[in-house]
């Protein structure tokens, strides 16, 4: 059994050999750039997790895995263009470093690169994992169209919300667990449970992203605290607190979003306060902790002796003690 | 056996009865709207011309024809954005009809149903057709890239620009055969000659229409003559008339070129002109009939009986017919 860390290990290992470059060059040194940044490399080092549940030899899941990998750096360059980002993991994001045009090709050909790299599969794995991807692949897209069209509604409910994250972001690392499972040979009842522990590990790490982004701390967190506040992104913290707050609070919650000129910490601190005042950040805890026992549920009634759980169980759980 | 135009029939009834839509219908809306436009089916009737060349059921092919047409139109809508083209068909491009971000995230949406129509072909052809899809459509990338580097360059050679073309054109519909042959169950070397016969025609097309962009008819041509010369494309025409001019003809073309204020008639007159003295026209022809002469030899050397064929060799001759 290799351990989370030992497998991140491996996939930035096996990252660092492949060759991203092609001609024209131009056309591949964006896709090399967005996967030499670094990054965390959890979906493919979930997908490897899972073929680990079920085989000693996980050699051949890496080069899928990979692909995986590439896909979501893909979905994340072109939503840095629909968003206009400036900055991604520290570093200038493509189209500002190149242009619109480079992004959006290159992103294109990255997607490609990524079918590329997931069909190495073995023949006998072939079609169900064209099939998880094609519709992971879809689900992703469909998430970024609802979380653009969340950005002009003020009406957004919980559950739209929580649909929404399940689509942009859950989706995919549900969907390396299920590859990883179906490449170990787990039956096709255990890869849709892996699927469904993805899924809400998943939505269960956009909240906490939400939660850290008004509770973060800066260092850890590495990205600035307090952003999605101040471009009122519609997070379950801003969802629940409009959801909840009534007469002068709520006056004083839509003052700061509708103000089209402030001071970006003042913003924050008094979107902060009405936070706290509502008592957001116990709301949002729970709402964590309830997508990370749904998934421990799950995990609990895979069919694999309990030695090999043992690393996803001890993922899961730091993730949880992180909340309180 | 289907004549072309039986089959292009076929794939267009096929479409119409598709249902694009899905939810969030904002994502599929453009998906629907690019494809409902008409065009000429080419790619995907090709590709059923490929089957029928070795079968006479085509029924299996349908579904992954109708995919690589999707595909070919998500390439036109991204390249649209790129070229902030304003019509397509007639008809506003997506990203003026709705905006750019729809145009990206709605292209890529197209691209990931393209590879489900293609993966509904049977198990048994799956590895080779995912394969030779992820090729072509990689090639279409390159193409692009290619063109839009073209843009900005003086010295691109004839060869360059073939090869370009080749990418950007060519390749797919090259693929389309390719996907077609092996669906039908041709042998691999069958299903090579085929690809090629399709890449020497997919050039021919392109560059008739370069010929046409100068010489065609404005009533049969579809697009306004001259676009071409007025946007200093670097067609097969102008990269001919810039390697032969000297002296004065060649400062006339780089005046024309260098203009930020012309008249439009002005300029595609005078371009026009350059191109009837250095003979521009009876070099385009031959290198159509070049290439189309190409094709026909490869259709000869497949080894399935005449009357198979002459479905394929008809259309083949009806363009070079076209050409004096």
């Amino acid at each position: 059994m290799y351990t989370f860390e030992e497998l991140q290990d491996l996939v930035r290992e096996r990252m660092a050999k492949q060759n991203f470059i092609d001609v024209p060059e131009k056309l591949f040194e964006p896709i090399d750039y967005i996967l030499e940044d670094g990054g965390k490399r959890l979906r493919p080092t979930l997908l490897l997790m899972a073929t680990n549940l079920y085989k000693d030899d996980i050699e051949k899941s890496i080069i899928p895995a990979i692909g995986v990998e590439i896909f979501h750096n893909y979905t994340l360059l072109h939503d840095d263009v629909m968003d206009d980002a400036d900055i991604r993991r520290g570093r200038p994001t493509v189209h500002k470093k190149w242009d619109k045009n480079v992004a959006i090709l290159s992103g294109d050909a990255a997607a490609i690169t990524a079918y590329m790299y997931l069909v190495t599969c073995e023949d006998k794995y072939l079609r169900s994992a064209i099939s998880t991807f094609n519709n992971v692949a879809m689900d992703v897209c469909k998430g970024q169209q609802y979380d653009m069209e969340f950005e002009t509604r003020m009406d957004v409910t919980v559950e739209e919300y929580v649909h929404m994250i399940y689509l942009k972001t859950a989706a995919l690392i549900a969907g390396s667990l299920k590859l990883g499972a179906a490449f170990g040979d787990a039956s096709e009842k255990e890869q849709d449970m892996l699927y469904d522990f993805g899924k809400y590990l998943g939505i269960a790490f956009q909240l906490q992203d939400d939660h850290l982004d008004a509770y973060g701390d800066v260092k850890t967190f590495g990205k600035k605290i307090g952003g999605d506040i101040i471009s009122n992104k519609k997070t379950f913290l801003l969802i629940s607190a409009m959801k909840l707050a009534k007469g002068e609070q709520k006056e004083r919650l839509l003052a700061q979003i509708n103000a089209t000129d402030f001071n970006e910490e003042d913003k924050i601190k008094t979107v902060t306060e009405i936070y706290n005042e509502l008592g957001i950040e116990k709301l949002v805890k729970e709402e964590i902790v309830k997508y990370i026992d749904k998934s421990i549920e799950i995990l609990n009634d895979i069919n694999v002796s309990e030695d090999r759980k043992v690393i996803l169980l001890e993922m899961v759980t730091i993730l949880k003690d992180r909340i309180y």
